[in-house]
């Protein structure tokens, strides 16, 4: 699960130029938009998974809608985000974290750890996009790399400096919020010339 | 949504060779069991999405997991399955029927359709799976067809026989038991030879 929604970024004073038209929306929020903005302008076809959950018991009352009345939260299986993008799958996961110096592995299930290397042995484009949300810093990471570190099993935490080093910044915009679809055509396809 | 649980296939002489071996079984579940197949053979990477819910209200009971209390179902905003194959983005919706003459379009929504179409724009394979439990017959269909049929709005259901016309039947086996890729292998992508 992503997303901190009672989270308030510090007023820090942060690096980047773009951290004060992003600040208090979720990285969630931002990749819902993102994605939808996709679609409008019909560059890529991709959507957030819902929640998954284990419905344990539903009222059916008389002319109204079935309500669930217990229900449960489960382990998702794989990432929260697929879709497609110029005719190749495009399958990711995305987390925040309000730490200044690492990101906690422990955030990531070994599900979709095992999701994203079936995904690239499928040839698929298998990603992280992780926020860190006191810089107002969001990294695209290709899947290899984080799996490389996450399955070493030397670490429980992945420093801040090494997605400044091993993952690519995200340029923050208003419309796309998260244009990580613009790394991809950078670093990923190599199609284009980053501008 | 897919799948009548409760429904119990009536006592009929089948004309299908293996209609016996698959009664009760609905086609979500053959399909998770098939997707599953598929994923333990390292054959294709497809899984069903959780069913959307909107969550009103959570419970956090001390020392136990949060539950949720108050939801409703959603309607869905794309299809049920999606995946990759052979480095394709792969994407369905699966349905069945108990009629034994024709298909109701209604079951079919609207963001379904428009999403199909979005597929087959960026070089998705989509299509639809349609189960008619009463002849235990699960059909293959290009998404671009039905859509055509479901656009013309002349029919409100589209009849069986449109189907055996339209449609390939997909052989039923136990491991995997609704095996679509093999549709795929031989209508689709052209490889192989149907057997």
């Amino acid at each position: 699960m992503i997303g901190y929604p009672n989270a308030k970024p510090k007023n820090i004073h942060s690096k980047t130029q773009t951290s004060s038209s992003n600040r208090g929306m979720t990285l969630e929020h931002d990749l819902n938009l993102t994605n939808e903005y996709y679609l409008d302008v019909d560059k890529a076809v991709i959507f957030k998974k819902p929640t998954p959950v284990q419905i344990v018991n539903v009222d059916y009352p008389k002319r109204s809608a079935a309500k669930i009345t217990e229900a449960y939260f489960k382990t998702p299986s794989t990432t929260d985000y697929n879709g497609i993008y110029k005719g190749k799958p495009v399958d990711f996961e995305a987390k925040e974290t309000k730490s200044k110096t690492s990101f906690p592995l422990k955030s990531i299930h070994p599900h979709q750890i095992e999701h994203l290397k079936r995904v690239i042995r499928h040839g698929g484009i298998g990603f992280f996009i992780i926020r860190f949300t006191y810089y107002d810093e969001t990294y695209y990471i290709e899947a290899s790399k984080l799996i490389d570190v996450y399955l070493s099993h030397e670490h429980s935490s992945v420093p801040y400096n090494w997605f400044q080093e091993n993952g690519y910044l995200i340029p923050f915009s208003l419309t796309p919020r998260v244009d990580y679809l613009k790394i991809i055509d950078c670093y990923i396809l190599k199609e284009v010339k980053y501008e």
